[in-house]
């Protein structure tokens, strides 16, 4: 669902982390929580290769660190916002800790379960659902992205 | 599916995961990871409480200890032993490591999200999809699961 909403300055402080994440090699994606007032609580982006841990995605950072940070096992009345649209495992994480609205960049066709796949929210059995807004700063994320597979498919190509 | 498979090793240390999950206050599920050779990799039960974060299932915990303890970031050919059906966030985790078998307990018709719910393993999105076993010790693992619910609802209602 695309709002058309503009940039945000937590969206551009995710997208600030998507770049860094490219930059230590990461496929480029960052996530962000602020609380019910805007306030950022916590920031992460994808640390798969820095952890050695596939399953150390953006959103499962961030939201692991918010926990930390407050002290509480859920997150209600907060949001996060994040570059690329939450996969399967995120998106679960995101409905266990009850935060209030997602926000996010590019859709993800292939590895989405948002607005693609299996549209985890719209599932009968999902026990709660954020407010979800799609396409925020979509095109600057997807381009990042792009380039980044491109620049590993370009390495993996050359002799 | 369940495939008729007896009570095993792992699966009997993932029930006893599960039971000091339970007397510590968590929702009683336990998880083990094994290597090809059915060596014992890595363990552990839901730790919500214990870490006061909504996302620490046993299976998330079972993953990322199974990733540091072999320093890899996938755990191909890696097998999965859960006391409970994985929801979405977990069975997306599973997917991530690319876990070669899932082998779970109790089917969970409200929060499962292999054979219930979105049944993502069947999703034509899924980038990895495990051997799956259901049903090992099934009675007691449900069991289990029934007297941590009656338990709690009970104390609810004491004055």
């Amino acid at each position: 669902m695309n709002t058309g909403l503009s940039k945000s300055d937590p969206m551009d402080l995710a997208m600030r982390l998507a770049q860094a994440a490219f930059a230590a090699g990461e496929v480029p994606v960052g996530a962000v929580i602020t609380d019910a007032n805007g306030k950022l609580i916590a920031s992460a982006g994808n640390e798969m290769q820095a952890l050695s841990d596939a399953t150390a995605h953006a959103e499962m950072q961030v939201i692991q660190r918010a926990m930390k940070a407050t002290g509480q096992a859920r997150l209600d009345g907060f949001d996060i916002w994040v570059t690329l649209e939450p996969c399967a495992m995120c998106a679960g994480a995101i409905a266990h800790a009850r935060l209030r609205r997602l926000y996010y960049g590019a859709p993800d066709v292939k590895g989405g379960a948002v607005d693609n796949g299996p549209c985890l929210f719209h599932q009968p059995t999902i026990h709660h659902k954020p407010e979800i807004y799609g396409g925020i700063s979509e095109a600057e994320s997807a381009a990042l992205l792009r380039r980044f597979f491109e620049t590993r498919r370009k390495s993996a190509e050359s002799p």
